[in-house]
């Protein structure tokens, strides 16, 4: 052996051992992840976008995420599955579109006449929210994540004012969900329309009131211009989205990057309700000052005393027979309680007075 | 030159090039942080141990933040001066409080009758908000981020009940800052008093009243067993903590780091505002049960009007020949206008309805 040869070797070795440690530390992860909405929609899709670039930038690039919206994946509301089978590894979508399918995945998105997105966030990560979360999603093979929250949704926009539950009987009104549920308890026949179809199914008296979500995404539907009355909310008071990760995938990832990735969305999650605050208030004073025909209306008491009973009905037979869903049901309303008791004497007391002085 | 020798310099010559590199990209970095709060400091102090322990983990170590309370440092107040002078690397406290040294900090914690958390917060982030806040921070060598919310502070414990303008004249009470200067325009007679004192100084009546933060920290200090009026808040309606980075101390941190940093950061910013709704909610559940001889009032219309206007001539005395202080407060005023309008039909109107129904 030359002694050429041997120094090769010899560096060839060493070289080759770093290397390995090397590939350890910096092993780098590509997660792929199916949203539902389709590309470039504003706010939600931000909010993939911009977990996306934090994983990236926090994790030095060994934690990519490459995002496919619906135009690539065609299923919307597939997400769920093909989370679950592991065809894609994450997934940001809303968690009652799942209630089809798992009955408890109802409860972590919004419930009507529930909590505000402090209140309910609080609920997450102070009480019991995330555990009961994973409760449902653990036998799933998946992790759930509180994903963005679009802040109170508003209740609709109507063609004519609704001044008592008579004018509700029979009125075709675009609501899905358990909203829809609760609303056609009190007389109206919900109906579900693709959102390309509904300016179109307004205007032609298909229906005659369209709920959607607030003014920043509203605005981009054109509503303002063939309907005068902008209903206040009650059905969502705080959607949040969901990031879904498949555990094999999760379990996967090094502890570093697990804690890249949760904290990624966490912040993102929060920045969307920021964002939806901040969008919102810039599309209500561009409909205020362009659309003057738009008046902002509250449903009457009894209307709103009505619904909220036709809730709490349908709330129990939710319950009723299923224990996991008692005890989330129980969790909520208990949390409710006692915080909507402080936000009362908070945020409702200093939001009345400020709306006294001038 | 043996082959022996030879092999272990070109060993030698590879495994110190290999080190060098795998330094540079693992180089870990302790940074010294001064909190103004004692330590264990409820909710405050949780916001630094939770960043702290974030950074940690997504950087697998090689970012870590060591925690001084003000029982380590003995200077309360007296953060500002140690992380500009390189004493410290960060801090931990408000920027209302180097209102005396630099008046433009006066504006990045919370102004009288202005923005709540979630207004603010979108001021800060999807406004001007950090832009300025960094306008008034850099000539001074520091870079300011939001450090923790708590939220709307209550209005403060009063012995007796205040039904008029007159009721508040020559009144001894104890509020800070700039909310004690719009009180003394109304006729009170505002006092600092050392957190330890405050109980014994209303107990005898060496003050009338007492503004501190909100049920969680107020119910440890005791003063719902000697005031039975709780009034509800206006002066501080989103206080925000502020977290200082020396600048030359970021620019030392890697890219990957600096990004570690923010979102740790911005996460136990936003998590602070919302274990702030989950301890106030659960102590002034606590508060209800005990003492029932506590009564949430609201200051009387013609009370906060006075005050809201007394705030707008202090307001325009500070901007007064100061260019940046001019466009602060015009940014401020001009994104609560249009924020609040939003809150209106959103939040507010959705809070008003839920109180109606049962």
């Amino acid at each position: 052996m030359k002694i050429r040869s041997v120094l090769s070797a010899a560096v060839l070795a060493v070289a080759t051992t770093f290397a390995a440690t090397q590939a350890l530390a910096q092993d780098t992860f590509t997660l792929r992840l199916a949203e539902t909405w389709g590309p470039n929609f504003p706010i939600f899709g931000d909010a993939t976008k911009s977990m996306a670039a934090m994983a990236e930038k926090m994790s030095d690039g060994r934690l990519k995420i490459r995002i496919d919206s619906s135009n690539k994946h065609k299923a919307p509301l597939g997400v769920f599955d093909m989370v679950r089978a592991g065809q894609y590894d994450m997934g940001h979508s809303a968690s009652y579109y799942w209630k089809g399918k798992v009955p408890n995945t109802l409860f972590f998105t919004s419930m009507p006449f529930g909590m505000t997105a402090l209140e309910q966030y609080a609920w997450f990560y102070y009480g019991d929210g995330m555990e009961l979360m994973q409760e449902v999603y653990e036998p799933l093979g998946l992790k759930s994540f509180p994903g963005g929250n679009t802040g109170i949704q508003m209740g609709g926009w109507f063609r004519k004012e609704i001044k008592s539950i008579e004018d509700l009987q029979g009125l075709k009104m675009r609501i899905p969900g358990f909203a829809g549920e609760v609303f056609s308890e009190v007389g109206v026949s919900p109906t579900n329309i693709a959102p390309g179809e509904l300016y179109t199914a307004l205007e032609r008296n298909t229906i005659d009131a369209v709920e959607w979500v607030g003014p920043a995404l509203d605005l981009r539907l054109g509503f303002q211009q063939i309907a005068d009355y902008y209903y206040t909310g009650w059905h969502e008071p705080a959607t949040e989205l969901q990031f879904l990760v498949n555990q094999k995938v999760w379990d996967k990832l090094p502890a570093d990057l697990q804690e890249i990735l949760r904290i990624s969305m966490r912040t993102a999650a929060y920045d969307m309700l920021i964002q939806s605050q901040h969008e919102n208030a810039k599309a209500w004073a561009s409909i205020k000052e362009e659309y003057p025909n738009v008046q902002i209306k509250k449903f009457p008491t009894e209307v709103f005393q009505t619904m909220y009973k036709a809730n709490q009905k349908l709330l129990k037979e939710a319950a009723a027979g299923d224990e996991l869903a008692a005890k989330i049901v129980e969790s909520q309303e208990d949390y409710l309680e006692k915080t909507r008791a402080y936000t009362d004497i908070s945020e409702r007391a200093y939001l009345n007075t400020m709306a006294e002085v001038e």
